[in-house]
């Protein structure tokens, strides 16, 4: 059982580890998952991302995976969201979150994007979903790490006399974000493999709201997590998801928020994707986003999107992460909010072990 | 008189002047000014800037001003706040908004962001306040672009034996949009010329909700529009103002939305400052603006803010301008909203000329 | 006739037109091409280049081109080429520099980057030869600004139910540049249709250091400007021509140099074009411009060449261009330098008309 | 004794450490400092230095230093120049390379810019002369990784009541440079320390042409490195210094390699340094590096200079870093080569131990 305890502490820097001294009761062989949000550019020479990696790994456990989202703009502060194996029965509560993570295979350069990562994230999921004991309807969120292509890797994928899906680094990141997403919509049986591969080309329009997918250059397998609802854990934790239509969607995050209200819940954390709408306007309005030679599209969205978040949540540290190929709907993106809720009235509220 | 219309049109670019078309019943003649969000980097080098003034001026009056605010981050989308002369009486407003512009004389180089700019920008918009008949509790807005320090006119005051306020090209324009927001501030009664001067040298916290400054390569004069409202006037146009804390300042948003929303009206335009913290964080949470090499801190703030208003509003051309210094609190900004209301009960609603 | 006279002027900025004041008894109407570096980031959302054309399009004939490509990175300093009609008979010169200009049709958007774009440049660029009454030997530049694709344009192609060839705003400037160059080498001889068209895939590899491409979103048709020695000038300007094969191509240059040096010449000005090598490494040492997120990998290639060559040349007011794609050598680039030699020995050195 | 060896290595990647199996008979331990080119921005958030830093301190005995250099920009090569102990006596060579290296105490961030950075480091470059036996004009480089202000630095000298020399992390890069380049000169007796105070408040103009400085966040002390000629080793690594006086200066950069060739010595490595003539212009043509919003002026430097330089080198793993205040003359940098010379006739070319 993985039932599950989140905490999210801020860094001072891409090597700041102090949120291990942030856990409560728990230690660092106790860490599933290290998400965070670090300070780079987020495209393909992030090496903020890479710093984190290696400062975090030999804190850890092998099993356990990262996850850092570069791109901290506008007011996004940079964190860690620390998931923790937590064991405590707390009285009051039903049911709770739940957490997996695992691995792909290594996937070659040359499968970046192509179907090959998709059906390696199926089968990677399906298999966390199986180790949790959960349905695909019981998943809130699927993110995950995936690898790109540096110019190294095109060029020996060259020399092997094969062609990389694409020869530009930048746009790799979103090739093998798609191909992630879409094999996340496969194993929550949101389209089937002939749609999934569809879309991949371009040919269908399939998205998950429950899918989050940031690439990298520090890494050649996918790392994933995947958090869900479960009976069979007794936890204060519940998470709820939506998708926003576009970047101006504030309608689809308040009606979660005025959901989790009703409930009496606390929001803990916002995953968050958004994108440049690919059709260069929002709601009929141009934006330059695609058109800055500047400043990186996925910076853009990242640092607009976080600023309407971040505002909603009353501070920073939120996970909002850019390119969201078929993670919601075309120019939107998909939206986790994680939160907890009191104990019901006849609970003690005291966890017991 | 000039009570006034307001039209905001989309651009396809910064040289794009169709807007002219959109014009109802006005013709290019009765343009006071042309506000406008161009797509540049909002910086030293944005030629955006320049190439708008460069279309526009030729269709305008002499007498007219135009200011273009580069940076349309995120989601801002470009377009031209156009205010025009609008002599209708329309009946059932017993009041309105009205409109002034003008000019200051040349600012030199060497008193960029010094008290000689101070002065001439609040001896000017002292002048506009008298020409509209109203007093500084009128005003909603004062609107200013003012020059800033080429690596050529640094070059220059050197040669002239004098020094600059400053030799960094982009500090340059802080330092002359504080000198305007000062000059405005004292224009409007919010504080008096030796607190503005002791503010101007880091040494007193003076702001005013109601000044927004930019600052550009594309003139060496101060162009100022001032927008109030008059009982002499009768148009369906109001103003409300007020002032972002800081950069998640929702709250200050709704709440002006709220009461406009129970005067009936209906919002028309903000016009926005935003600037990054310039104590590094936002209610404690670390922000990564002032330390990002490779994009400005006037992009940051201006993706944020405008990511957030946007979606307040509804669509991307929402006038969101980078930068805030004593424009609003530090961190924060000044707002405000333009708005139209409904006609009391037993008026008709048409117009008279 | 067509003899040609060349003035190299420096710039203030992008809307400075001073340099018709340059002009030694010329006038504007003398103009045949201005072809100008210009400091914006040469790349889609460049407005320095479209501010330059706004400027000077008034003051030209409308037979002149005029060609403004963005990025003055490094020691490069903006400045203007300007070619002008020269009938004067310079005695003691039995030959001459002579220069033709032209455009092609609009390119539709769909056709950029396609044979339809070859061959309307090829059309264009054989007759400009006749024209001049000179053979592709003659000639020593053909230097061509061409579009670009911009979102509004791509989503122009796709509301039509048509593909452009990419949906990538920056890579369009490549494949522009790509077919307007293979256009040249078809022109020039230097392959047939079918290795353009196979070129124009990927499939071969043509190039031609005579080329000297560039894009931009301020036309929607090609200027083209042809340079070529002639007897039937007679005038002290010549032209020679070479090819970097890398950005490290020291040797190239100074080759050229020397050989211009010992006819007595004076080097005059060099047009170059650069480019990030595609292979990421430059004689086996790997290169970072095209994984650098945040500055475009033709900027970095500007800068770097553009090093080189003005410290060769003692200016900075080198015509550097970047994108190289068939205009050179992979990696390397095209490079032609315009010099003037002293009249020969029995000739008095004067002009006459 | 230190008589050293040199090596310089390719590397794939910030974290790349393979450069350790490229030592000939040399071990880690043996590692005297490890002077890097990374591939991050050079600037203020370049993490690309701390993750080389984080990789490489691990292998390294406490006593030994790294530089990490920030910014491969255009045709630079990011790559490490290991220095090693090299104990061997070469025969056929009378004298040879030495090094020492060291740190400074850490300089507190109200320090950084400021008489008490001089002192420092000028205090620890006399104790490694002495350490190596040799006078002033025996040294020929002294390299330097000193601290930046980072927002949160800033914030803290605030809190205890104290004023930093600049509130702007990237012009902290260029003060801290500044004052260790001034401790440099003092320590090579190139000046007094009253005009090395006049000079860090911009009243004089001292420059080393030995002094090569860099800052970044990753350290809070200074890291030194000595480079000298010295009669008490053997080997065949001698070193020539010049200055460039500003970016074009190639006469300069051949005129030392000539020297050299005339010798019989074939370069190993040249230290440069760049900056933006900070005039904002070069030889009177108006450079556009200060005026670049988007591109910091370091980054054009090195991207300019390293195209020249590693063009005359033959190939890109050259070591030029930006920021040359007080290190060369304003505008220009200083220059060191590292050479290799064979042995002298009578000589064996066989080390002995």
């Amino acid at each position: 059982m993985s039932s599950t305890a989140l905490y999210t502490v801020p860094t001072a820097g891409p090597d700041d580890v102090a949120a291990l001294k942030a856990l409560d009761g728990h230690s660092a062989s106790d860490i599933l998952a290290v998400i965070g949000k670090t300070e780079g550019n987020g495209c393909v020479n992030d090496f903020s991302r890479t710093l984190s990696a290696a400062v975090w790994h030999p804190l850890l456990e092998d099993s356990a995976i990262t996850v850092f989202s570069g791109g901290a703009e506008g007011v996004i502060s940079p964190h860690v969201n620390i998931f923790v194996r937590d064991e405590r029965q707390y009285s009051g509560h039903p049911r709770g979150l739940v957490t997996a993570v695992g691995r792909t295979r290594v996937i070659g350069p040359e499968e970046i994007g192509r179907p090959a990562q998709v059906d390696a994230v199926h089968e990677t999921v399906v298999a966390l979903l199986t180790e949790l004991g959960v349905g695909p309807d019981d998943v809130h969120l699927v993110l995950i790490k995936c690898p790109l292509l540096s110019s190294d890797a095109i060029a020996g994928v060259h020399r092997r006399g094969l062609r990389p899906v694409t020869t530009d680094t930048y746009e790799s990141m979103s090739r093998s974000r798609a191909a992630s997403a879409l094999g996340i919509a496969m194993a929550l049986k949101e389209c089937d493999r002939d749609r999934a591969l569809l879309a991949l080309e371009g040919r269908d329009d399939v998205w998950s709201a429950r899918a989050s997918a940031s690439s990298g250059a520090e890494l050649d397998d996918c790392h994933i997590l995947v958090v869900a609802e479960s009976d069979a854990a007794a936890n204060p934790l519940r998470a709820a998801h939506t998708a926003m239509r576009d970047a101006l969607d504030i309608q689809a995050l308040t009606e979660v928020f005025d959901r989790i209200a009703a409930e009496g819940g606390t929001v803990r954390q916002i995953f968050a994707k958004a994108e440049a709408d690919p059709s260069g306007a929002i709601r009929g309005y141009r934006h330059t986003m695609l058109t800055d030679s500047d400043v990186n599209a996925t910076r853009h969205a990242r640092a607009a999107v976080g600023g309407l978040i971040a505002a909603l949540h009353g501070n920073g540290a939120v996970y909002v992460s850019g390119g969201a190929e078929h993670q919601g709907p075309s120019g939107g993106g998909s939206v986790t909010v994680i939160y907890d809720v009191p104990a019901t009235a006849n609970a003690t509220g005291e966890a017991s072990r």
